[in-house]
């Protein structure tokens, strides 16, 4: 049986993550029900799922059991959709549309998408500790470990408020850099890095997959730059041009739209290259990287 | 050498707990600084470090090391601390004063708050998960899920969203104990059963911890009520009469004042109850349900 093309398997890994983060998060009858229904409004149904994908793909490479590797995948998009829902939030961008629907604190109120935020993230550490996930605790310990190092203060939550202090000010290219890797970067470089863990993988694997990562992080910001200045609202499933309505130093609005373009090349090639000395098990994470810098939503 | 008295001992474990915070909290001159700064100035200078002293006292029952145990203590404060900085943010209680200071979106502004709880959330998680914390890993992800378990949708965060669906209505008494169980309730429990599994402890040791531990966070949450009935603002270091004046069902406005007292005396008896298995060993946990029965602030 030969494997699925590009495509097709992405298809069935954004069904499998929608399926895993169906059941790994409270159903909707528990109490408190309102706090849960919200949870789930946010999280399911929607999304590209782009962190369980490279976690799938980079646990394909270390040969992952099917289980760590979906709890790995949940926990990496609870605490993307924690984010994405108090950034919404008035006190932040103040955005009433995501993924084509309504915010949390639009289609509930304020106080609720505080606490789905919190919640969520609270989550994703819950998922990620559940007894015996991986075949070793110690493994477990060190993905967990991974995984807040690169959501906290000096990872995602840092990267935020270093946007917070820079709207309105002029960046140079190598400030947005560090921005970008701070606040999208590090969950992505997380997610391939966990998915790795979840199965057998050795110190040098990982420092390849992290240079990787590190590669597709800041590819994946310049494509979402260069979309948010040349996609309408209806592709994007969200608010278009509302970083330069924001007046929010981006890729574009420093290099331009051409040399974004030729960057966002140059970024894909880095990341093929550091996928060289792996053969066909690193197919997926190859193939990701050229969509990330295709896509079109 | 005797062991130092409760009044003495309490002073020294608060100090423990402050320069534990200190070590434990990305350094203020760190990037991003601001971020950083409003992290320590939240959490460091001040609050009782109820739930420090329960996991340190829990810890000496079970041997615990210094090192787990201060991790421990840590990780449950800055869960606590995240939590009242969103709690006192505008869209929730909205409330100016804590611990005798400015509240963070005060001091701050709001965006700031809701990083700032958001980042020592994560906090707690990454301290817990340090590598080579625990000596055994499996008991470290044990405790992590713990906390997690508690701080979450089904714990503390729950807790916040029943309250909030509770302003303004009647509940029953038995209402507000699964509120308060929720609310402060779980992180207290947490403390006890995480400062216990810092070292070596049975099942059988730990449900009865448990035990203690579920009546002393009720008697927390009496003994606040009467508290904020009776006492004043700078007494408190909070704003006093809050609960009334946000039209919010406390013990007092439920039970009165008599019968919430009587209500603190049976549950200090319960907690005792629930360590007579133990001898000295459990000294200080018998102390402190004493304390926090009598306490003034």
């Amino acid at each position: 049986m030969s494997a699925p093309k590009f495509t097709d398997w992405m298809a069935q890994q954004q069904q499998r993550a929608e399926h895993a983060l169906e059941a790994a998060l409270p159903a909707a009858g528990i109490a408190p029900e309102r706090l849960h229904e919200a949870m789930r409004y946010t999280t399911l149904g929607g999304g590209k799922r782009v962190r369980p994908l490279l976690a799938f793909a980079a646990g394909e490479l270390s040969g992952a059991p099917v289980a760590s590797l979906n709890a790995v995948a949940c926990a990496l998009e609870c605490i993307h959709v924690y984010s994405l829902v108090h950034d919404d939030m008035p006190c932040m961008d103040d955005d009433a549309l995501r993924r084509g629907k309504p915010t949390v604190h639009v289609q509930y109120d304020e106080a609720t998408a505080l606490l789905v935020g919190d919640a969520l993230q609270t989550q994703a550490f819950d998922i990620l500790s559940a007894p015996d996930l991986f075949a070793d605790p110690a493994r477990q310990l060190r993905a967990l470990h991974t995984l807040a190092r690169a959501s906290g203060s000096r990872g995602m939550a840092g990267g935020q408020a270093i946007d917070l202090a820079s709207v309105g000010k002029e960046l140079t290219r190598a400030e947005l850099e560090v921005m970008h890797l701070h606040k999208t970067g590090a969950l992505i470089r997380a997610a391939v890095l966990l998915g790795a863990l979840a199965g057998e993988v050795s110190d040098e694997a990982l420092q390849h997959l992290d240079r990787y990562a590190k590669s597709i992080g800041l590819l994946f910001q310049v494509v979402d730059d260069i979309l948010d200045a040349t996609a309408d609202t209806a592709t994007l499933g969200k608010t278009a041009g509302k970083d330069a309505a924001n007046d929010k130093p981006t890729y574009v609005s420093i290099l331009g739209l051409a040399e974004s373009r030729a960057l966002a090349a140059e970024l894909t090639a880095e990341a093929e290259q550091a996928l060289a000395g792996f053969g066909s098990e690193a197919s997926r994470l190859r193939e990701l990287a050229h969509y990330i810098t295709s896509r079109q939503f």
